[in-house]
């Protein structure tokens, strides 16, 4: 007789399949980087349970964090799965779950945290029927970077002028709606007048093209008063410039270096320096990694949730179709091609 | 009959000696920047004192601000200087006071804030003895820029590894000896080994010349543990590379940029982008002027004058003698010639 594990929804299912880091990234990641392979599942342990991946986030950070990775680890990042089988009280069949499982369409994961973030697995909590996309995106990781990493650094206050650089993707357009909540001026900045009308259409105040005007030119007209605080997805000139123009007591909050992360390890390019701006406007500049707040992760989750339930947060997916395109949709969001977050329906 | 004012130790003093900004710096000051003339002493009014100076401050920042200064203007900086006639109970006559009243011989003063710190001029508290130059550095603004930058952005605790830029100057010094007060392990750069060894004298435990070292190798082979915090005078790519050192969570003081202070404004160099350090180890990069704790300074001048009298402090002067001097004592300080703190005694 066959253990119920294999046989779910009437199909029988003992193979995983993940892509691995196979050859190391020189540049741009390019699809020969990865290698999609075969796995058998192994029987389930007590405290053990089976998840199949329904959507798998994208996020900027794989590229940068990869290095990290010896050759033929399986590629990391977080994933909304259903749980097919089970010896786990706290993770029963049926449930859907959050987890660090990597690019793979079948885990066998138990209670312990992922690698990268350090976050234990945790079930989609209810949440009458919101997609399960967005525990990835705006009430996931992308979430609670923008929460957390707005409102506990940049500290924003009714009148201020806040900037945004990567402002269409999940994490800044994300952040922009929050600032608006607070009462803020909203500045983004972006890379396409596609992605510059959406940003005005969920209530940015101005859009900035980096790539079709002169950023300098363009925040001074904006930003007469200059600006209060900076969030930050991209590293670089584009900073330097912005940080050049910040008021005093001014605060930064570095989500993000996208600018640099298809650069070779060790080979980080220059931008002008900022310490001259940082003293002269005593400003604080602080970078942060979303797991630092793991201890508070579902009140970020919740706020978020209420937020969006009292439409004061809207949100926009690219939505890849096919586990195959993994490396293709990261492709993309290093490309730039991505409006909002980016996740891959399996 | 002549006033009393004008009669002090028999001479009669009617004019007062400054230097003007006279021409645009173009990268190091020269000494035709500047023009010594001549002034007439006007009349005290109520509530004013007379001012005459005995040491003045040559530091980096007046290269960095003088760019605020119109063409003509006196030139800023601090003084110790002794009052010789008063209209003022608060500064009587025999006292010495400490002011922003700039590059001058003589100065009708009030108890008005300077122009830069925004701090009120004070009587040079009673100190036993010291000498009267020490409260322009380990017991004025130089100290209080140790103190505070230090204490209140680096945070320190015992067994932190602090790397400490500039580290012969009057604020480098101080901070490391600070540093060693705390319990900490101090790494000092610098730029000749005079300069260096005169730092191991003061108790570094380890000090870099980055002229002759490899800078990065160096660091990771002294602090192969990373480090906690680093106090920056120079910024630029020397910062850059300790930056790309440090610690989880670490603290970055930005009191100086002196690398660039001689480029013209607006012409800032460029330097390895310090982002991915600052999000991969989350770090906190603040900026000050010290003008800030300048509702706390006589606790950190306190401070200071109780260390230096238990012997845990002790410093160096680079004393250049005679106002006509001052040019070349801030050029000499740019040009990296002084150890501890630089003065000039009229």
């Amino acid at each position: 007789m066959m253990p119920l594990r294999t046989i779910v929804n009437k199909v029988k299912i003992s193979k995983a399949q993940k892509f691995i880091y196979a050859r190391v990234f020189d540049g741009m990641p390019k699809e020969d980087n990865f290698e999609l392979v075969e796995e058998d599942i192994p029987p389930l342990k007590d405290g053990e349970y089976l998840a199949q991946a329904q959507f798998l986030s994208i996020d900027p950070y794989m590229r940068a964090y990869t290095y990290k990775l010896p050759i033929g680890s399986t590629m990391m990042g977080s994933q909304v799965a259903k749980i097919i089988d089970s010896k786990n009280p706290n993770f029963p069949v049926g449930k859907h779950v959050v987890g660090e499982f990597g690019w793979r369409t079948l885990t066998v994961a138990d209670s312990k945290p992922g690698a990268l973030m350090r976050r234990p697995p945790y079930l989609v909590p209810e949440s009458e029927g919101m997609p399960l996309s967005l525990f990835l995106g705006i009430l996931g990781m992308t979430g609670n970077s923008a929460y957390f990493g707005f409102m506990e650094i940049c500290k924003p206050i009714a009148g201020d002028t806040v900037v945004i650089s990567g402002a269409a993707g999940g994490v800044g357009s994300h952040v922009g709606q929050i600032a608006k909540i607070k009462g803020c001026k909203v500045i983004g900045l972006t890379g396409s007048d596609e992605k510059a009308q959406w940003l005005r259409s969920i209530g940015f105040n101005e859009v900035i093209n980096y790539k079709t005007e002169n950023l300098m030119t363009s925040l001074r007209e904006l930003a007469p008063e200059r600006i209060d605080s900076y969030f930050d997805n991209v590293g670089g000139e584009i900073s330097s410039l912005v940080i050049q123009n910040m008021k005093k007591y001014g605060r930064v909050s570095v989500c993000g270096c996208i600018s640099s992360y298809n650069l070779p390890y060790g080979s980080l390019p220059k931008a002008t320096i900022i310490q001259p701006s940082i003293i002269m406007n005593e400003l604080k500049v602080k970078g942060f990694l979303v797991s630092s707040w793991k201890n508070r992760w579902m009140e970020g989750i919740n706020k978020n949730l209420e937020w969006l339930r009292e439409g004061k947060l809207v949100y926009k997916e690219t939505v890849t179709k096919g586990f195959e395109n993994m490396p293709k949709a990261l492709i993309g969001i290093l490309s730039g091609d991505n409006i909002g977050k980016a996740v891959v329906k399996v």
